[in-house]
């Protein structure tokens, strides 16, 4: 019986290690591969054999990896080059030291083309024991050929969450206010799209929009002037007519010569009292949390995570399964209900799936119905957390031990 | 049989509707008052007679409402002038009118300096019949005389939470991180000393320590000399020996003359970049989030504010009993539990109680055992949320409908 290692690349979620409990759960319930072993720090740390063996995992600390976010087994931002043979070769030598047939690698579109990569490297060299299995996640939602991808979900949950809160919170006096929600996506709008499931966003800025100064000046003024107030999102990656990012106009120097960017956020609160739109406004950058927010989970999000981890076990015990991405995409039926499959992970390397602009209302004025019906599903159910001392229990990370 | 009014003032918690919850489940528990009304934006809509009737709030609604963030029947900043006679004489006036006996008011300490100063009004008038009782709130835990204050304990479980769970996230990359999480607390460090619950904080930046640039800076070199990662959480009113804010020094101009403070947060990383302490460093702002977001209660913290509201109306049915505040103390005993009991309003009212300097380790360093101690109990256990399409299920503002 040969062996199998897992590893996790790119910006985590809070729901990426439950595709790496499902894939543990797996191979416990067939017991195909005799040693599951995880790779610290995605392939910069499997260059350098830091391996932990995750093969008899307890129940207990399956259920808690699943709550815990961001990557326990460390991430990178190394990317294998399709002329660095020298890495290649380095690979598949261990590999073939510690007997590992498959290389489960979960990641955004970055790791699906290093999937991609070495599959293609390994068929050209004709080497038919050594499989590669990407597993998707981002926040961003950005991957193509998957209907939505792990940890989407619950970032937009805890964003819908948190608008409608602090919307509950802003709307308390009767002076006129404006409040700013800044999301991530850099290329995509679909986390800021997601904040509208919260039923209060009165406008919505998303980098699919060329941003215009004058228009969305005017829709605030509007929107003020109805009802004293105006819930604004904005995804930092919105960008003018000619491409440049509003977080970039608000860049300072740090000193070194290097730009710092400014949020998107803080563009807009300063353009809108330059211009007289309004006399205060309040930006909240959800930052980092929305991604790492566990606390808020999607059940569904974190079921389908861990279903994509069990999928890509399962269907990694045909020897000829290798260069594939494991997906899901939405059952036909009223009911929401996905289904498991896999594609090729070259389809997925390298493009970006932008939100649809025949969802997106003019005038900054939200998303169709149809988008909200997309939506709503993906945050539905929460899990139990398990609490210790008040706090969320984790798994403490396997590169901190 | 007389009626009561309960109104809402300052800036709302997480809880703060539930200690309306209890005053109205108190009177549908004796019937001492034959109508409970709801005051809109507090004083300022008071004195415009806008009233809501709670008398027969059904039991679904009380539930929902406990978990509701922000005020429900909205809040305002308007203070009572004691040289404002016009405005003494248009409240008495329209309590009795409306033949309210008992005034309930939350808030923090220019609540209290209300409820004072219209308990002294009635008594130097010889009336009798009105009577105003304080109920405590405020998340920045700053009034005297009590333990600890409803709102603050989920805010601190929110903002450790955050803290844990944007560690976890920050920590995945071998590369050198250095994450700044700012928190609320203009006059007092408390919800920032509470980010220390979550065990994960390197350097923590509080108000009652003025900042010390240069030995500030060693600090975080020699945290990041050491593991390569420096987690620091800052409160926004962090001061200079001068008294200047941190804030206050990224101030920009607004265009009309006004200063925009930027964030305290923001001061840091700018100061770390420019003295070469670290490479990059990323602000986590938690802004209006930390006190809105009722996903993340405190069950302690519920039930303590919905205690105090049926301890105030309780106490109230005592016809002797005004100008007071309700408050809970901590009882004595190896287990946590609080005692409720009321002290003149006037004893709080325009105090500050600074977090305490024995509590604080040198060299921002953090806090004490006994900090953690005291602060501990009081984030202990999540309420069940009740959840409608994947969002937490609200009551819908009393001043919107």
């Amino acid at each position: 019986m040969a062996n199998c290692l897992v590893a996790q690349s790119g910006g985590p979620t809070a729901v990426i290690n439950a595709t790496i409990a499902g894939i543990i759960k797996g191979n416990q319930l067939n017991n195909y591969y005799e040693k599951v072993y995880g790779g610290l720090h995605g392939i910069e740390g499997i260059l350098q054999e830091k391996f932990v063996d995750l093969t008899h995992m307890s129940e207990e600390e399956n259920r808690i990896l699943r709550q815990t976010p961001a990557s326990a087994l460390g991430s990178c931002r190394y990317k294998l080059k399709r002329d660095n043979v020298e890495d290649f070769e380095k690979l598949f030598e261990i590999m073939e030291k510690y007997d590992i047939e498959t290389l489960f690698y979960t990641g955004g579109n970055d790791s699906m083309d290093t999937v991609a990569a070495l599959s293609e490297y390994a068929q050209k060299n004709g080497i038919t024991n050594r499989r590669f299995v990407g597993c998707p996640k981002t926040v961003d939602n950005d991957l193509m050929h998957i209907d939505h991808c792990p940890g989407f979900g619950s970032a937009v949950k805890f964003i819908a969450e948190t608008a409608l809160q602090t919307w509950l919170d802003y709307n308390v006096y009767t002076r006129e206010e404006v409040f700013i929600l800044e999301t991530m996506g850099r290329d995509a709008g679909w986390l800021a799209a997601g904040a509208c499931l919260s039923n209060i966003v009165d406008l919505l800025v998303l980098p699919e929009v060329a941003f215009d100064e004058e228009s969305f000046v005017k829709a605030v003024k509007d929107c003020v002037a109805k009802k004293n107030k105006c819930y604004i999102v904005i995804s930092e990656g919105c960008k003018y007519a000619d491409g440049s990012y509003l977080a970039a106009k608000n860049a300072k120097n740090d000193g070194f010569g290097h730009a710092i960017l400014g949020g998107a956020g803080q563009t807009l609160k300063e353009l809108l009292l330059e211009k007289g739109a309004c006399q205060r406004a309040k930006v909240q950058d959800l930052s980092t949390a929305q991604r790492a927010f566990a606390v808020c989970q999607s059940l569904t999000d974190v079921n389908e995570s861990f279903n994509l981890g069990l999928s890509a076990h399962l269907q990694s015990c045909n020897p000829e399964f290798s260069g594939k991405m494991v997906a899901l995409r939405r059952a036909e039926g009223e009911e929401y209900d996905v289904e498991y499959f896999s594609i090729d992970a070259s389809e997925v390397a390298n493009f970006v799936k932008a939100f649809p602009g025949e969802w997106i209302l003019p005038n900054y004025q939200g998303i169709t119905a149809e988008a909200i019906n997309y939506l709503q599903p993906l945050i539905v159910s929460s899990p139990v957390i398990l609490y210790k001392d008040g706090l969320p229990a984790y798994v403490k990370p396997y590169y901190m031990r």
